[in-house]
């Protein structure tokens, strides 16, 4: 039992995802804020809010940055956010002639969102790649056993036949919806913030428009026509989707747990877990813990909701939420998947 | 304190939505039952899986059809379902040479499922328009007030003054993609339900396509691929999208309690709520409500998360937690669409 | 598919509690209301706040009060609560001499949180005389099958042999805790609730302890030293300890389901429920069903702990809330002890 | 935004909490669960289901013990607990003659659990000891200030004036409450956890009594009657106490930052937040920080409930779910219970 499992030396070998967790380390964070800056001063530069040689200065700053992270953590307890000594360092390493223009304009909520929104991109499109793999390794098993036929179970009962098939197809039809919907989620979600103290992009003036397409050029997300520092639905969206995925693989699991537990050659499964008792079972590990991993992410898109009410222009207090449980639900999601594609893969046969 | 609020006598003043209740009531329900078995016969018939006569026999008595409810009740607390008893007794109501060719092929969750839908499509056309005149109201307050200014609170603070126009904007903006999501929800959820006993469509055999098509066309349904009796993404989906609006909604209410909490002008309302000891007072009542359900709505969006391990071929367990859930998410959503445009039309001044 | 299964014409049959609704009715609510106010009225004439005839004269009236419960419900949109224009309607009821005697010196709060804790009351005593019967049928079993053996189920996979007894002692033992928590969760929550306006009994002057003493023997509540009008810590652990209840029924519904499932014998139940496509189907429809309760209400006290922030001196979004989740939380719990009681009547077989 | 900001290299200055972090880290686990397999060597060994030295001779090389996480790591991908592989390591470092005894009677969940309940005990004690500061702060501050008067706010609105006192206790009485429950939720949940691969204690015969006592002295435990290994409510109490405390601190947290949005003096904070953008303002952050965990742990109580439904003799799905949700709670409150202490030191007025 640890803070998260997820990031347990013992624990995420079987809850973690290393893939995900580079991505939402604090190294990651801090290159994505690097290159927010850097996105920022080019953008200011060539729309002409900054001078033009601030632009490269400050980008090539940000490039070699490497930030005291002691003070920083220290000034996050009084500060709330990480950004204003993160910013007040950076400012430090860019030559004194450019400093004023670091940051013109932006607020720390501009830097984090935006920071979380570049790496979320990365996050999701590794989601997509093994939702792909999952529906692959599916296809894979209709293909060796859709053709048996196991017993049905409605309302925990033995009901009629049906084929294998069938019972693939309830696993794999909604994990190709989930799939499909992550085109809009992605436009929800994957959003440029730039507003500024208070959303309004004040000192950018007319040039407003200028600076948010170059900069969501550069970062590869969509450029808003307004700040959502206080418009939360899109994260509330994606929350949502990470949820419908892992509520999906929890029915896979489920359904697999209690195959296995039939004992009626519903189902076998290649290298089960042991246990400390009895070294003769088998369990069917991945299967249970998908189960508590959907739930434990239908839980927390609960929190996520709760945050949508971001009170006035900034909330400490919904934003904070935000950060306690959207991070957890994408590890949620991505140990999910990787141990769904683990679990499939272990199956040697279905029905009969 | 009720058992619900939102059917109470006296509370449903406050929390209630006649144009929502009156599709989830029994009456309604039942009407909607009917209009599925009605459609499924002339299906069937069309198709000659039964014969031709009996399309029009059983929609014709379905028409008619006034079911004993007292013994449904009783029947129920039996079944875990009302359609046993139901089906029993329309099959009675049947002439008798047309009997055995009622619910044909069908299983309850066809039934129940594909109520809730016909039902879901008219609530979300009619949450459709709340919204689009919510959206219309904040154009108007927008158009009245925008120009004016007021401070802007950023963590609870006042920061720099901003455009009222910049606020409104936080709230439309979202709910203008609340709207714009609404296909993409009724997509995945307005579907025909139609499987049977295990939901393979046994006994349509090659039929089953046109006997779906059919019924979907009739009842203004999708028409699915494969029944999703436990295949839940599409409910999810739509819970989600409920408890973003209120989440929205929820954030439009706090902001107005938090500027008429101020006391500086921020916002000027008409017709506060009564207090029984301080008849000075004048309360942002609808304000304070809407953050009220929103909170509820992200509560119960969980609920619904849960219930998407949907074990098997059917979980009682799973299908009755929709049951006890989706509901009060569905009240929650009309009544929070229903203050929110009583509140924004009660809204005297912004700014200054 | 309803607004409340718990109050719906046909779905009350499987869901419903006579006995709870009956507490959480209009009717109750009023009646209860009307006890506090005479309450208070003979309180404070004993106490010398208020004419020593006004006691007895609003006493008398409020016994007989029928209000005009239209009204109400129009007025609690405007107020938020139903309290201002009921208080106004009784008031006229009052002989004119004592008219300005009513409700003194309390507030809506005080009203309707005291009527909840009267009803509430009766409810927990409800709750504790189904527990014991469950407890006992539960001794009962153990004493006709207990020396039997099944087999035991770790991770979803058969282990070794136990006893019936120990699989039983697994289900009792947690709700002869939870019967013995109650003590605790009485006192926490079965509190009068008296402070006026803003919670400081101001009109009461030195006479508030001799008014609050006298009220809470009266109704038969707690006295608290001070009114815990923002204080919900109280309703929060009763709001767990509902939950509590409602997770312990919801592992002894999952353990009767998979043990129908496993269709080796470990349980043999009478009566299960009917199929409307397979009528040789018996399903273990109440265990299911106490499964989805004990989720929907682990689901419903995430919103008793959101209502905890109850901001300033009294949160109508925080309050509101608590009537949204509370009476379902009750409804569920009663639910869920007539199913188990139900369930557990209709074994004829543990092991062998 | 990171795996969890309790843990973060950064975000930890905020959120972090090293006392509790030391308690829930690989290392303390480690030691725990070697002091569990000690005290259930030397207990077996009094009790003569071992031989003599083979308590002494375990016990030393649990002291000793020096695990390597690297293939525990491994091992738990496949076993879903550590326990398998630490206890094959283990084993391999006591003299061989005394093997077979090492962890002789015990299961994984034993180990595990047990662990966690020694741990927990110190954690619980931490929490008391913060909420002891933290009422006693409340008491300098009623010291200092109660006498002054401050505008009650009712529904969001101006009410009347009350004490500085008054607003205190609202605050005071709960966390006072909180402290109280403490014991109960002690025994509730501090117990020891010894059952064997079924929970029924098999291999100990009639000495299982004195094993358990003798451990349970050792460890600092309760001695439960049974295993509670699918007996969860102990656990779910304890949750539920943890999203109380949380709730509180929410409320206080929440009154905190409308006191300082108010601008009329209501409170005077030392040292807040600085912005990124506007270098004039002094924002509550910690404040905010204790609604957003608030609402975080009550999020997360949901998941524990959840938890409850621990099917059959152990639960890879339930138990998993709480490893995930309970940690979380854990480092919620402490960060809340930091914060709040800090938070209430930096009150420099209150009232007027």
């Amino acid at each position: 039992m640890t803070a998260s499992p997820f990031d347990h030396p013992l624990l995420s070998g079987l809850l973690g995802d290393d893939e995900v967790s580079v991505h939402l380390g604090a190294a990651a964070d801090l290159d994505a804020m690097a290159a927010f800056e850097a996105a920022l001063a080019r953008a200011e530069a060539a729309a002409g809010l900054i001078p033009a040689e601030a632009g490269p200065a400050i980008a090539g700053a940000c490039a070699q940055f490497v930030p005291n992270r002691g003070d920083i953590r220290i000034a996050a307890a009084r500060d709330g956010v990480v950004v204003v000594e993160w910013v007040r360092q950076l400012r430090a390493a860019v030559p004194e002639a450019h400093r004023e223009y670091v940051h013109f304009g932006a607020t720390s909520q501009d830097v984090i969102d935006t920071s979380l929104m570049v790496r979320l991109k990365a996050i999701l499109s590794l989601f997509e790649d093994r939702l792909g793999r999952i529906v692959e390794a599916l296809g894979v098993l209709d293909g060796r056993f859709g053709g048996n036929r196991l017993m049905a179970r409605t309302r925990m009962q033995d009901a009629l036949e049906i084929s294998v098939s069938g019972r693939i197809a309830d696993w794999r039809l909604p994990l190709q919806r989930h799939i499909d919907r992550l085109a809009a989620v992605r436009e929800a979600v994957l959003v440029l913030q730039l507003g500024g103290a208070v959303g309004d992009r004040a000192k950018f003036g007319e040039k407003a428009g200028e600076v948010v397409a170059l900069m969501a050029a550069e970062l590869g997300l969509w450029a808003p026509d307004k700040a959502w520092h206080s418009q939360r639905d899109g994260m509330f969206a994606c929350a949502s989707w990470l949820a419908g995925v892992s509520g999906t693989l929890g029915k896979i699991g489920q359904d697999i747990a209690l195959m296995a537990l039939a004992g009626d050659g519903q189902i076998a499964l290649a290298g089960g877990g042991g246990s400390s008792a009895m070294p003769h079972k088998s369990n069917p590990v991945a299967a249970e813990v998908l189960v508590g991993l959907s739930r434990y992410n239908s839980t927390l898109v609960s929190g996520m909701g709760q945050a949508m009410v971001h009170e006035q222009e900034r909330s400490g207090a919904a934003w904070t939420l935000e950060w306690l449980a959207f991070p957890q639900m994408l590890m949620t999601t991505g140990a999910g998947l990787l141990l769904a594609e683990r679990l499939l893969g272990a199956v040697e046969g279905m029905g009969a």
